[in-house]
């Protein structure tokens, strides 16, 4: 079956965009998502920079908010960008890594998602998790449990080595089953494709 | 008239894709295209880099390579990254701003990505210069004589003060008549869309 990677931070706003349509185009195209969650935080360190690039460079920065706010128009969803950017997405990395094991890592990130970029939530607030977590699930307590266990937290670290051997340098990131690698949610369409036809 | 300003460095390989294709797809759209070349060495400076974000970044600089090569091998138009990256564009952009006095600007800036990015020539290379402007122009002469005088090399400054003005932060950009910026190979249908419906 073939099958794509979908690298995913829960604070990147790109990420947002490919979260909320990644199901059914890929469903179109007969191909199933992993959902990999990973921290950029490590990666963007690794370049030199302490926080997004987004905010490094603040030319870059003034621009993604236009283009997200122009391409979520175009796809009716809403965008509102979250006061502080980006948020700390540690904790809702390792509550979607829980929610896999429970079969609900995709409706999981997309309510953490829409908390954190549809209302311009602190993701990296525990109320808000938990809240969004509730909308998605009603494991939430199983979910928090699992979330601090010292198995989910080394499986997040060991994804954060596999995406940067992986050649990661940012998010979305997808990785075909021939380790192929697109960047990008402007990239979703040409990865799926790819990987429909190996 | 509905116009667009086409914003590109000659030592920019996205911009290649973009050069190769914009002319038909706004045409079909009732939009004409400002050619501007501009040099994104200051901008790039500006923001601390010293070379390409490709050379800065290596892993970067490997995706845009093969992500390059996806994008040519699938619009069918060969892709060749010169030896040396990113090449020194100064010349090659005066002299495309030359060619604009004369109405080549079109083709002699194809001339120049063909050298550089179909066939991986050295395009800060003279002769690889005046052999690219000889195959698409017949005042190679007048535009070599055009290009190193006071009022081009003015205008090429005063290209760059300008994109900066505009936000622009890579190349290639492309600027709508109301001002609103795209970024990106992958943002040209978008913003001829938008020019298209002011």
């Amino acid at each position: 079956m073939p099958h794509l990677t979908f690298w995913y931070d829960l604070a990147s706003n790109y990420s947002y965009l490919s979260a909320m349509r990644i199901e059914a185009f890929a469903a179109a195209h007969g191909v199933t998502i992993e959902w990999q969650p990973f921290l950029l935080g490590p990666i963007f360190r690794a370049q030199g920079w302490n926080s997004s690039p987004f905010n490094v460079y603040p030319a870059k920065g003034r621009y993604m908010r236009r283009d997200v706010e122009r391409i979520a128009a175009a796809r009716q969803i809403p965008f509102v960008m979250p006061k502080d950017f980006p948020a700390n997405s540690l904790k809702a990395a390792r509550i979607v890594l829980a929610a896999a094991a429970m079969g609900e890592i995709a409706a999981v990130t997309k309510a953490i998602y829409t908390a954190g970029f549809a209302r311009g939530e602190d993701i990296g607030n525990e109320a808000v998790l938990r809240a969004a977590v509730a909308s998605a699930s009603s494991n939430v307590d199983e979910i928090f449990a699992s979330a601090a266990s010292v198995e989910v937290k080394d499986a997040l670290r060991a994804a954060g080595t596999r995406a940067e051997a992986a050649g990661i340098f940012g998010a979305p990131s997808f990785t075909a089953s021939d380790g192929e690698l697109f960047w990008g949610d402007d990239r979703l369409e040409a990865a799926i494709t790819w990987e429909a036809k190996l």
